[in-house]
């Protein structure tokens, strides 16, 4: 299974330009989108979505990620496996909180460019190429130069800001809700929310925070819009209150 | 095939892991989305979506549908099987008018929980499952106990409300055009609209109502938007007008 | 491969019924969505995206190509292979600068119906249908009548216009980059735009023009937004200013 993580639009005509070349890659791979709206530009909230989400896929997914302002200049790309996974995208920090917090994770650097390269659009003429191979089992290790560390690395702790917002309004923060006290509250600009199992329990236009699905601390209104009640934004910085 | 009808949000990270569950749960089936905006929350006007919805897909299609505000509280899961196809969601009324319009309908009851089941999640953790192991032609008995009606049911006639705003502004009403004479007037919103074939043959901005292509009353305007021109939202009362 | 290229909405329910019909018409093909937000009624604009993007999609693909304001009235239908792919929709331009800039492109008209055709809804009921028999090997030829040209041709030439804004709000015109100078300027209501080569080279904020990764130039800011910060929108004429 190849999986694309980026920030190139659901709606645009970039996915499609990369899924054209996976079939001819990689036929017959299956190729799911997990998402495409990554906050723009913004590698770090990317390297955290990407931590938090990858966890529920199938052992051997390959996911293929692009949040990539730097594209066509020296930026290198990079292949880790960490977690049973392989990622394959820029070494911006994209990749660095999944590799960061394996242990036994493995490290390449892509030397390889194919023959022809726009200069913008690497996830579709250099990127999905590396991740197509890895999914058909053919690792491209002559493309390749293994690698102790990534060049560009964020701290793989908790990041203590919004980092995604969704449809609903709801607001996804960088930090791993595991050990958080149901009696903390978390404050955002300027407001204090309590702690809620889930929705159906709270009422209607109530602000609260839950452990979401894939485990990070989550900002929400019971049926409305926690980013429209409380004007959050991508960015916007979260504390923990410990509980008196 | 399975069909994925939900509020999810079309650009959010949900359907891809709802996906990615569904490849491991059913491999090679094939996924289709149909729409992951029914209105949030909303499972009066998904269930007339999902009716009008569902009658063009192949027979034995699987859909699974979930727009369910009331997640992680007792409301149960249900399986339904009607006018050839089947269903698995929340017993919140969302299944209710494809159960109720076929006067065969079959109703189970989820009694089953995954080990692990998050509390905001279930279309991911337990429907998925359910769904795919139908699709798969594994019908899960022993998961479900029979039932002769659902939980919440809704009434199963037309429902005389904007149930949906498409991104031309297209507004789809819950009511069945069958049978409408195209001498009738639709007013809504204090406005009243007379009836036109189809887009081509109309003046630019002219609006109008007209049987869409799954059978549902829809007004329009032409080469504009209703919902703008008009101020439509969904949930606004629609009259149709005998002709006099 | 079928590529689906339309103004249906990527978040509509449109294309999921359109998938629904491929799967029953050509089980087993692989049906990659291209650009379901072409803008909306705008066959001069399609027209142009569609002979860039399908430069890079591979040999024998068929493109359901649907922008189709005059659904329901007497335009025909139209198949064309052309540069090595099929295109099967309305004849109304969409399908002209595809079909124009190859002189060995092959046109059809569509004589067919089905028996059952919404009038508002070709691109399901019938062109899907068409472009199955084309992908499954199966040329409809009872179908088709052969024709010297299309009923409606667009200039084939460059379109100095925007075409397309993506979610970075980046400008694609309908200029093709190829042999324009890096020393032109190009102008846009009333800005003048240098060239940039890529993103990651240019100051924030700064505005650029570039040639795009399927060739058009377009219009950006380095990590903003064109669109916003010049105003721009679909339409909008171009001007590329030769160097002194």
């Amino acid at each position: 299974m190849i999986v694309l993580f980026s920030d190139f639009g659901a709606i645009d005509p970039y996915v499609g330009q990369v899924k054209a070349r996976l079939s001819v890659e990689a036929p017959g791979q299956l190729v799911v989108d997990l998402l495409h709206h990554s906050p723009d530009f913004n590698a770090h909230a990317g390297a955290h979505l990407l931590a938090a989400f990858a966890v529920g896929f199938p052992p051997g997914s390959v996911f293929l990620a692009v949040v990539d302002p730097g594209v066509g200049t020296a930026r290198a790309g990079a292949v880790v496996t960490a977690g049973g996974h392989w990622y394959v995208g820029p070494d911006n920090g994209l990749l660095s909180v999944v590799a960061g917090r394996d242990a036994q994770a493995k490290i390449w650097k892509i030397e390889w460019q194919p023959e022809s390269l726009s200069s913008t659009f690497h996830g579709r003429d250099l990127f999905a190429v590396i991740a197509a191979e890895i999914a058909r089992g053919e690792f491209p290790a002559h493309k390749l130069s293994p690698a102790k560390t990534l060049q560009v690395e964020f701290d793989i702790g908790d990041l203590a800001r919004i980092i995604y917002i969704d449809h609903y309004g709801n607001a996804f923060t960088g930090i791993r809700a595991t050990g958080i006290s149901p009696h903390s509250r978390v404050s955002v600009r300027g407001m204090e929310l309590i702690h809620g199992e889930t929705f159906g329990r709270l009422g209607r236009g109530q602000g609260f925070w839950f452990s979401n699905s894939v485990g990070l601390l989550e900002l929400a209104v019971n049926r409305g819009s926690a980013a429209s009640d409380f004007n959050l934004q991508v960015g916007d910085e979260v504390t923990v209150l410990k509980p008196n």
